[in-house]
């Protein structure tokens, strides 16, 4: 048949004639064939080629739960008005400079092969921004999952890879105040309510106009407002000494103004520090008193939306990305102790990136989006399990196979996850093998005999009791041990 | 706030130094500070940002429905006992290295930015190839559906793209003869019927053993097996003579052999057709003799899974990719005239690729595997719709708006698909706007009144006429008039 012939001897010659040649420099390599050199060269290559994964990016498997979270997801996106968008997993290259700050440095590109200079995307939202602004888009909800890249260093004891799904979830349009934004905390407390997170999450709010605000009456100077915020959004992983250090030895501010800086990111809250804060000099502030009064709004749409318990004024909120124009949120799990994830989900208000991307003014198009970082939820979910079958099915003799098939084509009209051997005779310890081997609960088994009897043995592999079930019984009698909705889908 | 500031005067100045500079030649240039021209060369990048996508590479907007076959083919494939693995879209080069013959320069490398040297994959083939190496697993029923990636000419006309999805499910292990095989014939007759195929299918199945022993009998030199095998896949697009003029003219084969060839290739049916052509001269070639044998318990398996009426053993398949070894088939459609859209569905059995991957032949892993190109069944199938919304809601009254939030919330718990206008107050005609721009079929509106009643009106925007409906009578009306399931899924 056709397969390439495996290394034959003129190929090993080749490459002894080469390593000879090498020693003896170039003269020699000459004469050998540029052909037979090339083949060594493949050879070599792919002899010395490593079987491993690229760096930081993993294999998933199995990868079921994970696509069922994801489905959940999803499915929750679009039942709150939002549409799939798909994008390419490369953009141009000139897309994606200058928006990311230092970390462009972490976009991996392509080799310009002839063509336009491509990079990976690096997150969703400029590709939703570029998609907008291309097909000038003013109104729109949509949702997007797919996976993003990243040439940071990987750590998987932190969950940090270089590749890794995003999920994101954008209103683009103009609103009621705050509605929208008001919504995407609403839908963020119902996903990580019906993933079952199995820790008690809150999310932080906090709004970028009120930092600035916060920022003037403290007296720091415009153009530290960008350093002093970043520095700030480490308040979550260093201790307030270490960021103070930060602002006033290396930033140049002033330590009495970092001071009074501690005096507000020290403080969070509910609606009535809204109350307090609008009362006192922030609530002079233009700024502060506009950002305050937006704060105000969007606790009366999450009261309404029966969530302002979840969510938590926190001054010390800052979200490191330039764009945020409004309210910025992340959500964090309270008492997790075993693993490390930080914030699980993050979002917030960029009205200006759009037009910015346009180099338009005009066509202004204000969004406020959601991303959940569904790595560490699978992270603290265990999504070992999932797609694992519902039974095994096999039977000894040829002339039932065709049986056999016609039961299991039954079962997986109603939705169970059969697995079969592909054998013709299975013998019953090969079966109960199997369910061993892939924790499969119940095995389902005949032979002439059982056939002729219009029954099937049914065992149990958690209890090994065999019972005998009518064939035409055996479908409900399944579903009802696995406890299945009437279409057959798990009930999760 | 923190968004960026636009080109101030410096970097206009600079820009109109630079180009002054760029008169002068480079004297002036150096007087130019490096980061003013960094600034101004990122401003120009920026500014000159053609927003398009990579070419041959699409936004897909509304993904929805195109997700919604995506799933079911997924749900498809578990059924028949595989689950779910999601590799990186990278891989390193080596890996990719001579798998794909010519087609490897169509291989999307990366730059090397001090890493691995990476490429974006070819297939979701080779990725699982090397997966199975790597973790040295020999049995195991996988399926895959992701992005994949070539560098070939784009042309939307005949689909083809440089990104595009690939869907496909493996049998990896010893089973008994044919019974993978015949499965995955099953599995694409199943996915070909659920996915309402407007057209009627068939699915060509061969050999590549049948198509050794016909070489040989014919007369075909053994270093031109491979080469006269690429000229016979064109059959499907090209007629005889041409393929023949390239048989001879350009390969060199003898012209009575050709014809010889052709008497073969011309013939196509059922299992009677393997029974004749095992008492011919076929049958006595070694080669010829296993296909055939194989070909007979394909038909047997098949038949017991009642799929042989779709299949058509048809000797003039051949299938490019060197890497066969036994079956291989290829799902047309028949009577389609609107679209060219080639084959839908395409696979076979390759024994040798995990062991050539790993340079092991003792590491054996026999492999029978199917491909869906959806892309080809989106491009027939109407991807317009799905996801639309079944209903959008509005009310007139900031008191009522929690109560407007809460009858989402119901309405969205049953599985309805809620859009809501995010504006306190939202005029009934402005609602039925929305509807029609966005084809929404139901229309919820109230104000004070309806809810001191405990009532909505609910409008069917295609017959125009509004119904009083008791609050909580909505739902259920709802999914009784969408025809939904009762866990508010479509009914597909």
């Amino acid at each position: 048949n056709f397969v390439t012939p495996r290394p034959c001897v003129d190929e090993r010659m080749a490459e002894r004639l080469a390593s000879t040649a090498r020693l003896f420099n170039s003269s020699l390599v000459r004469s050998v064939s540029h052909s037979i050199l090339l083949r060594i060269h493949n050879r070599t290559c792919s002899e010395m080629a490593p079987l491993k994964n690229p760096k930081g990016m993993r294999d998933i498997w199995p990868a079921c739960h994970r696509e069922t979270i994801i489905q959940t997801i999803g499915r929750i996106f679009r039942s709150h008005g939002a549409r799939s968008l798909d994008t390419p997993v490369c953009e141009l290259t000139e897309t994606l400079t200058n928006k990311y700050g230092e970390d462009s440095k972490l976009i991996y590109d392509l080799k310009d092969q002839g063509g336009e200079a491509l990079s990976l995307r690096y997150d969703l939202t400029v590709p939703f921004a570029r998609f907008l602004a291309q097909n000038k888009i003013q109104a729109i909800t949509r949702y997007q999952i797919g996976k993003v890249y990243r040439r940071d260093n990987p750590s998987i004891k932190k969950g940090r890879f270089r590749e890794f799904y995003q999920c994101d979830i954008d209103f683009a349009g103009k609103f009621d105040n705050m509605m929208a934004d008001a919504k995407c905390l609403k839908i963020l407390c119902e996903i990580l309510r019906k993933v079952q997170l199995p820790y008690k999450f809150s999310i932080k709010v906090n709004h970028r106009t009120v930092l600035s605000g916060m920022f003037r009456v403290c007296g720091v100077p415009p153009q530290l407002f960008k350093p002093i915020c970043s520095s700030i959004d480490k308040l979550d992983k260093m201790p307030w000494e270490e960021v103070k250090q930060e602002m006033c030895k290396v930033k140049g501010l002033d330590e009495q103004v970092a001071d009074k800086i501690y005096s507000y990111v020290s403080r969070s809250g509910d609606s009535t520090l809204i109350d307090q804060l609008l009362e006192e000099e922030l609530g002079q502030d233009e700024d502060g008193k506009r950002g305050l009064d937006d704060m105000k709004a969007l606790y009366k749409h999450t009261d309404l939306l029966e969530v302002s318990n979840d969510i938590k004024f926190d001054l010390s909120l800052a979200r490191g990305l330039d764009y945020y124009t409004g309210l910025i949120f992340e959500a964090v799990v309270e008492d997790n102790v075993e693993v490390e994830v930080g914030s699980i989900a993050a979002g917030g208000r960029y009205d200006n990136l759009v037009s910015d991307l346009m180099d338009n003014q005009n066509f202004r198009v204000p969004i406020v989006g959601l991303s959940v970082g569904i790595e560490r939820l699978f992270a603290i979910l265990d999504t070992s399990k999932g797609g694992d079958f519902h039974c095994v099915i096999g039977s000894i003799g040829e002339d039932v196979l065709g049986e056999r098939y016609k039961i299991a084509e039954t079962l997986r009209q109603r939705g169970v996850l059969v697995k079969d051997v592909l054998k013709v005779n299975v013998k019953p310890l090969v079966l109960y093998q199997t369910c061993e081997d892939e924790s499969i609960p119940y095995a389902v088994f005949f032979g002439r005999k059982e056939m002729n009897d219009s029954v099937v043995c049914l065992r149990d592999m958690s209890s090994r009791k065999d019972e005998k079930i009518p064939i035409d019984q055996l479908a409900d009698k399944l579903i009802s041990l696995l406890n299945l909705n009437q279409d057959g889908s798990a009930k999760i």
